[in-house]
């Protein structure tokens, strides 16, 4: 059943195209001055922070995506890669370098003109210049095209005068706004000659050289959160800041001195939405930093689970540990594969993020795919790294909750990852509306094979539904995947199959079912999509689990080694059976899965999850931490060492005379006496 | 679709016999000092705590358990109630207060004498003498009775010697031991002449008048923690230490002054689980708490979502709430109607906790379903508080983050519950082995009709195993409920018959499996029940959830109001079709429900979700907490004001002239021009 495996090897497979900025982020990491500490209050966590963004100044990885004639190399997912593995050193740090690099810089970087680089994003790459991202507001939270803020231009004074109209439309949650913070990339609705041009970004000063707010901005402290402590997120509001004209970030709009608006993108909406399609970094650290967080757990508990024995007195020779036990592999080696198809769909994620970004292929389909995935795999992954650490906590009994274990630190710093950079119910509605945009297209320029092959599942699918008649969904499903043995239940075919045909016949009835709405009034449209909103959200998360599936799928194939290749496959099954046990109600509702088939799901499971615990130290070595990322005192040898003690006393003990006999034994031993008397 | 409900009443019914009793707690939890604060360091949550406790003893609450002759009432879940409700004012104070007097309090009041409740219980129920509760240990977590720490007697000096033999037999995660305790209730293996008698509980002095460890007591501290900053956890170790041999609590073992050990119940196995149910308490009260807990936090997350307006700069006049919204109405109706159902198997729980230890009905069969239903519950309602306030965090955005809304704080605290006083998958496994003895004891004593109903249920099941006939099984439960029209969906026999059916084919499904372990040698037993596990822990939750269903249920035809009990009837419905939504594929592939049935569920999910959205205000109203045990910004109204003061600013803006007009505004104006001009 175990598995010769490298974890050298397979870490190489992981760490896959960016490792040596993986392998420079987690050498960052190991500084002990980065770490995050429980007792650490608000003031402490937050220098301690800053020194460490300083540190991730000094690698120099915030420019490695500047142009080289900036002294960059134009690369982006260097950086990214690099970043995300700081998680392990602290996700107030991830978090806060983020905001530094990825999104104040980022913006200067994406949204500014080569002037405004040479003015602030030297500065800002090196750490010199501290600022802010305020484009959440209060009031709008993931609605950003509607953002309250306004940016009026004053042809007199050349200026843009920053205004927030009402307390709703005060930046929230501004990560360095409370305390480090000197400028801000501001969004606000960019105004002329009277006309809103939509929004647009501001380079804002917001504190002078004392640290003192600048006059007119009014800086609040969000204090304490449920976790990145070492994030100083604040409130910003303007009351008539006035700015240079050229402090508007001009790539995508500028104004002249005479106060005319022109942009290369006619469309407001259309540039509006390329704006934010620049920032879609941030998505993408958050999707890499779940997988890195959820390695760290797994790392933590399935070692623990490994070391500690469920001994007794009486028996101290019995070898269990927690691993053996058949829930906790359930409990563990589904999250293992899911933590490996996540990080094969990031590198997927990373490949076309550098496409897109170094130029390699900018063209608008490859962007969509971009954004799409990003909201996709950040929602996805976000919400995995909760249920993982939660499960490895859990796993963990009463030891998980020590803060000295990390897990439970680490959950609370991840909680906020599923609402920020684009709420996640948000994000899968968005990717929701791009399926059937794709499927529309789709339909409309469709061959007749595949026009025939979509109206065929629709039409089944609507048969069935209106028919109730199961079987004629069996049959079909039957006759694609004829009597299936245990093994064929491990097909990567059928597996794909539905995962798919799910996709495909949930998009077509979804498309069926809001296909009216496009003749409807506003607001009967609305209670349409209402009514689907929760379908829609599925919708989207089975493309993710597909995608993932597949990026695993993909790995699987390219391995060469046996053994590690049957490694690959049996964390390939375990994902992709984990998700057609958890959508198995569709699968037989829909006819796709026959009775039969479906009744193995769960033994098999149990089988893989086995097969995979044999493997699980070498799986979780191959992430490739050490004790210093882990820094869990139950993952550290302590526990096995305790149990190398207790086991030695015990059988001390028992060699000595006065070793006490128990109660239970004598009593067996005198029934036993008074049976053989009675005879 | 709005019902009209009073609030009020239908407080009096979730508050049920011991509503004074939670009146009471409620009312010490407005105390401010009592409130927990993230901003508070270790030394200063755990003083307040501290204080709180003491709060706690002034109100009496802790003395209604003791017998009339000892001041008390003999009154067990009126304290159970009261305390509870503290969860409003921080879980910390809960736990300390329930580690206080629940536990260290009540280990002297149901394990010791008449002469040691003198002695140490009137002290430890008013806080003048505080204690742990010392009975987990690193290497032990769940397995009490193989607890390491030897007590061995001393006929020289009439003294136990307690040890701690080895470092993972040290006492770990005690309560109160790190900072407050001068006693603890220490379980140990009590060992006189040479034998070993099993687990018993010694009174044991930890800290002197002057708070110093006494002689031989070692004391560590746990240090920070995932939550519950205010109980200051820690390990206890004992080297040599000596007590009286008085101080042994002898209600079921004494040793006399020569050591000779007795008891009152013969069998070690017994004793032993005997004192280990008097110790109920704890788990009933997690229990509890867990309800409390949810209860705040979806008053705090339903009131935030039926303020915060979705309204745009374009449209300041759209009233379209959060909680308008599909997919939010998913999110936390189901979680309410959770949590009326477990508030309601709660009040059962207290009910026959009440009847065991009053005396109204301690029989064994009382004391055997007092203490399954206390492991169930406690198991499924500490998971379901964390879903629950997690979703409520969700739900609230960016705000949910945000410590001042509560929301992070509660499900950190309460994180824990589903590991501590029993590790939930170890009290479902627990349950389940009861569920098998109650099935076994059932199918041997059974008359003709009833092994009738066993046996054909299992030989339904079994046949559908081999032969995968999926239609035998629907033809069946077609016959049972024959042309389901939507409103039969919301039968509530159908909901009971297959919540029942999925419990009885599981128990006898499991229960076959298992029967071969009976003669199988200890190892190979061991894995055969291993493969199990997993169903175990599903069949045991199942058992709960039908439970709950039933509480609702039982609720629901009590209520006279015809609005009220039609609003128990949404939130039954929503809570048993969830449950069957939750296992549609067990229902699917085991013939239960009809396909045509099946796809009705979602639709019928959501339509309930709506109505009961309409009336969401008051049943959160009708948890009885005021905006002092809410404490949360968001749920304070400042949103609404927010949203009307920005209202108001577009109006005004609107009406003057010279507000901005909108440049998509007038590209579609200039497109219709030019249309009008080309025609």
């Amino acid at each position: 059943m175990k598995l010769s495996l490298d974890p050298k090897a397979i870490n190489d497979v992981l760490d896959g195209h960016w490792a040596e900025a993986r392998r420079r982020g987690r050498t960052l990491a190991e500084e002990p001055s980065t770490h995050d500490d429980p007792a650490d209050d608000l003031d402490t966590a937050r220098a301690k922070t800053l020194d460490g963004v300083m540190m991730m100044a000094e690698t120099g990885l915030p420019m490695t995506g500047l142009s080289p004639e900036m002294g960059g190399k134009n690369e982006h997912a260097t950086n990214v890669a690099g970043f995300e593995e700081t998680v392990t050193a602290n996700p107030s740090l991830q978090i806060k370098a983020g905001v530094q690099f990825g999104l104040f810089g980022g913006a200067i970087l994406h949204l500014g003109d080569k002037e405004q680089h040479q003015k602030w994003l030297l500065d800002a790459q090196s750490g010199r210049l501290l600022g802010s991202f305020a484009m959440t507001e209060i009031g709008h939270g993931s609605d950003v095209a509607n953002v309250a803020t306004t940016a009026t231009y004053d042809e007199a004074t050349e200026e843009f005068v920053i205004e927030t109209p009402f307390r709703a439309a005060t930046k929230e949650y501004i990560g360095n706004a409370a305390r480090d913070a000197r400028a801000a990339v501001v969004f606000a609705q960019l105004i002329t000659k009277g006309v809103k041009h939509g929004v647009h970004a501001f380079f804002v000063p917001v504190r002078d050289e004392a640290g003192e707010p600048m006059p007119g901005v009014s800086i609040e402290d969000d204090g304490y959160k449920g976790g990145l402590k070492g994030v100083d997120n604040g409130r910003l509001a303007f009351d008539s800041v006035r700015i240079p004209r050229t402090n508007l970030l001009n790539r995508y709009g500028d104004v002249t001195a005479d106060g005319t608006y022109s942009s290369p993108i006619e469309s407001p909406g259309r540039r509006f939405f390329t704006m934010l399609g620049t920032l879609v970094q941030g998505r993408v650290s958050l999707d890499g930093a779940s997988v890195v967080a959820s390695k760290i757990a797994l790392d933590i508990a399935v070692r623990y689970g490994l070391e500690r024995k469920q001994f007794t007195a009486g028996d101290d020779f019995a070898e269990t540990t927690l691993l053996d036990y058949g829930q906790h592999q359930r409990r563990l080696m589904p999250a293992l594969a899911a933590v490996y198809a996540s990080a094969f769909a990031h590198e997927k994620l990373l490949t076309s993020f550098e496409e897109v970004f170094a130029g390699a292929d900018d063209s608008e389909e490859n962007r969509a795919l971009l954004e799409t995935r990003a909201a996709a795999f950040k929602a996805d992954s976000t919400w995995m790294a909760l249920d993982v650490i939660q499960e490895c906590r859990e796993a963990c009994g009463g030891a998980g909750f020590m803060a000295e274990n990390r897990l439970v630190g680490l959950r609370a710093d991840l909680d906020v990852y599923v609402t920020f950079e684009g709420d996640n119910t948000v994000l899968l509605q968005l990717v929701a509306k791009r399926l059937l945009g794709d499927y529309a297209k789709e339909f409309a320029n469709l061959d007749v094979g595949g026009a025939a092959r979509f109206i065929g599942t629709q039409a089944a699918e609507h048969t069935l539904y209106r028919t109730g008649l199961a079987n004629a969904g069996r049959a079909i499903s039957d006759a694609l995947t004829p009597n299936l043995g245990d093994k064929r239940i491990r097909s990567g075919r059928l597996q794909r199959t539905l995962l798919e045909t799910r996709l495909e016949v949930m998009v077509a009835g979804v498309a069926q079912a809001l296909r009216p709405a496009t003749k409807m009034p506003a607001a009967q449209a609305a209670d349409l999509f209402n009514v689907h909103q929760h379908e829609l959200i599925e919708m989207a998360r089975a493309y993710v689990e597909l995608e993932k599936w597949k990026a695993l799928d993909e790995k699987m194939k390219e391995q060469t080694d046996a053994d590690q290749a049957k490694a690959f496959r049996r964390l390939r099954d375990t994902y992709g059976l984990g998700l057609i046990e958890k959508h198995m109600a569709w699968h037989l509702m829909y006819g796709r899965l026959p009775m039969s088939r479906a009744r193995q799901i769960n033994e098999t499971l149990n089988r893989l999850c086995k097969k995979l615990a044999a493997n699980a130290l070498d799986l979780v070595e191959a992430f490739g931490y050490s004790d210093v990322h882990r820094r869990a005192t139950i993952a550290s040898g302590v526990e096995a060492e305790r149990q190398a003690e207790a086991a030695d006393y015990y059988r001390r003990a028992r060699a000595r005379q006065d070793f006490p006999v128990d109660e239970k034994q004598l009593r067996k031993a005198a029934k036993k006496k008074a049976k053989a008397a009675a005879r």
